[in-house]
């Protein structure tokens, strides 16, 4: 049995991907959410006692009592057990690592300008040249493979680890408003129309803890339209 | 057969991780090297030519006419066909993946404030914070690779993947000093003594290009004291 530690459903956007996974693929865990105890990097001493970097999402394997502390790494991890986390087909499934990679490290102007915080909008000040980039790489990316493979998935007929890569940019996305292609945008909806996502979403906006940090982080371009959460 | 698109081997970290484990795994690439066209990004047209991302380093596979252009995917690619670049012990593997993709998304701070630049050595004006965190993570990291799974690289005997992705690691420790404790230098000589890695780092010193934007980042927060560069 899997047990998988995550933060605040708000805001925690490398805890979403596995566990939005999990969920689509009928993987059972048990859920652990420890949520920020303060400001960015706050919570290491307390994640350590189970996350060997400090931070999470990480997947603990009580079988095997083995520690998975990275989002890509718990995807390769559950990658071996489970059959369609990544598409059977060889192309489809190198497109698909790649675009997942290139995810885990890079959009930093849209990790950065557009922090997840699911349940507000935002009305930003403008795109910074390196938002605007950011944009048009994911316009350009997912449609080369939902082209490429037919979607309405990025690669192929089946939500598989790509997507859920890209599964926090969804709530990004509907948070600031960003200014994706129609194409790109129907891929969004697609997206939050999950039950994973809906039901990842009702928790986010029924969480009670305003982190200042993140809270702050939100908002440092933009300005407050909707708070949506309910206490 | 495969094409390999790196930039240059002065500075391009990313490019020399799949470089690496490929001349350590002997599997044959020809390689093509593409210099950077000017500053960060500045490439990117050239670049899309063999890469969707813009980015390299970038990995064609000529019999399927596919492209993995990310360095992390290049290695998940050549995993499928190619025993030993991941280790064969599941727990061992687990491991190596987690500390694999915690480099690629991590370290920001050494990535940041120590750019590779394989020809010079600089005296840093001091560690920032947020430095010193990254130096201690990576010291405890080895450590706990290096003692359970037996040593001498991270994940047991052999060269693995999770020892290519930090690599580019051992040459900024190299030209900047960085203060890791004993034991973490002793892994960082014996990947600076890897064939490969005296190869690439001969094949950098010969390089005639001085890219300004790379030159100005690697002494923002130091003063030079060698550059070993020939020319
Ligand atoms: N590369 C890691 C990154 C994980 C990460 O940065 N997690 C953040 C939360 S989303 C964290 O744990 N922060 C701890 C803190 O802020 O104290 C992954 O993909 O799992
Ligand atoms: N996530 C990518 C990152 C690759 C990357 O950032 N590459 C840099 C060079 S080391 C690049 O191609 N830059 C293009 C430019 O500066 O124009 C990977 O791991 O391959």
């Amino acid at each position: 049995m899997f047990d998988l530690y995550i933060a605040n459903k708000n805001y925690s956007s490398w805890s979403l991907r596995p566990w939005v996974l999990m969920k689509v693929m009928e993987i059972p865990f048990n859920e652990h959410l420890m949520p920020f105890e303060g400001g960015f990097g706050a919570s290491h001493d307390v994640y350590t006692r189970f996350s060997p970097s400090g931070l999470v999402p990480c997947l603990v394997d009580r079988e095997s009592d083995l520690a998975v502390w990275d989002s890509l790494a718990i995807v390769e991890y559950l990658a071996e057990q489970h059959a369609n986390v990544w598409p059977s087909d060889k192309t489809a499934r190198a497109w698909a690592r790649s675009a997942t990679a290139e995810m885990h490290s890079g959009f930093g102007a849209l990790r950065d300008e557009c922090s997840m915080n699911c349940g507000v909008r935002v009305a930003l000040n403008g795109l910074s040249a390196n938002l605007k980039a950011d944009v048009n790489r994911l316009d350009a990316l997912w449609q080369q493979g939902i082209e490429r493979f037919g979607g309405p998935f990025l690669a192929g007929e089946h939500f598989s680890a790509v997507d859920a890569f890209y599964v926090p940019v969804a709530f990004r996305v509907q948070t600031f408003k960003l200014p994706v292609s129609e194409k790109s945008q129907a891929y969004v909806e697609r997206l939050l129309a999950l039950p994973a996502m809906q039901a990842w979403y009702q928790a986010a906006l029924e969480e009670t803890w305003r982190e200042p940090m993140h809270e702050a982080e939100t908002l440092k371009n933009g300005t407050l339209e909707v708070d949506y959460r309910t206490s």
